[in-house]
């Protein structure tokens, strides 16, 4: 196939918003989520976020990228207060109203009401999930590492709780992702849908491994 | 929707793994990249990941988790001894065979000839990339954190050259995910493939964003 080298530099001298669009989008598509939170007064707020990854099994943990602290970032200060956040998966039918939670709503405003969400509050966990949600895990905050490189922050929780649709549980702890029906996207504007494959066995060295499904 | 709700006791007493399958699914699908490396005598390696992510696109940084490093990790060995690795993404179409690559092969096999991949070098990057995959990224060895908490390593990584099919390449910076035919994976063994649904404009809070494709 024909291919195109770009050095850094040859990066560099794109217009801004197309180096940071371009650069955004090497990862890869990737699940998105609502990260539900409230302050110490019981004011929740919901955020988009795009860099929401596993940590470790045991212990239960995942993390969520921050980008610098140089301006309000209300999730971040919300868990700060409280210790405790959600992250909602966000389902295709609504990536539309999960998109519109990114603009830059006053501080008072919930992005709940203002976008078409529901708040539901679970045993344990002070802080908001989002019933339009078919997978919600709750979390506690546990250490952050402020990355010295580029000012984002790694926010570290641990799974205190897991909510999730029925029909998406299979054997073996297996979870359904296509009965989720749950969005991914490219630097936060570019949404995709998801189609199953296959399902691979763990992998041996002396055998090509073939698909069980 | 009818769900279920599960208590990390719940979760903590599902078999091992289970637990483990489960907890490795909450995050969600992302893409998965095959890492590639060489020793400081030049033997090559070829790494299965599906924890690499964008950090910042000033400076143009990505980030790889690892598991504890308390077995030998030949792709984290190598990064370390040469400063540099390749982030290649994994079409469709070879998914079975970046699957293989997983397998524990002895320390002196390259996964490039057992899995059937081709390696090649692009000036200054002195790690190989994977002919067969559509994006291609060069990458320099920054810096690392370990986590206190699981024992995994956050290692950082600048870009330094980008490799992409042609025909994916968008005006605005925009990257051509659904001509790339890329794969995503959840918990290293499902895979899944991407269908873009829509691509809305910057979010403003007055106005519900209408897709503009």
């Amino acid at each position: 196939m024909p291919k195109k080298v770009y050095s850094i530099q040859d990066i560099d001298a794109f217009p801004r918003r197309e180096r940071a669009q371009f650069i955004n989008s090497l990862n890869g598509i990737k699940s998105i989520h609502l990260i539900g939170t409230q302050n110490a007064q019981g004011a929740e707020n919901l955020g988009l976020f795009n860099n929401v990854f596993h940590l470790s099994s045991s212990p239960a943990m995942m993390g969520v990228l921050f980008r610098p602290l140089t301006v309000p970032r209300h999730t971040y200060q919300n868990i700060r207060e409280t210790g405790y956040f959600t992250i909602n998966h966000v389902p295709i039918e609504r990536m539309q109203a999960a998109h519109w939670t990114s603009a830059k709503f006053p501080k008072e405003v919930s992005e709940f009401q203002a976008c078409g969400f529901h708040a539901e509050h679970l045993e344990g966990i002070s802080a908001p999930f989002v019933v339009e949600s078919p997978l919600q895990i709750g979390l506690k905050y546990i250490n952050e590492y402020p990355i010295e490189e580029n000012g984002t922050v790694l926010l570290i929780g641990e799974i205190e709780l897991v909510q999730i649709k029925e029909e998406a549980i299979e054997e073996n702890g297996f979870i359904d992702y296509q009965e989720l029906h749950t969005a991914g996207t490219i630097g936060l504007n570019t949404y995709f849908s998801f189609q199953k494959q296959a399902r691979f066995p763990y992998a041996q060295p002396m055998e090509n491994p073939k698909s069980r499904e």
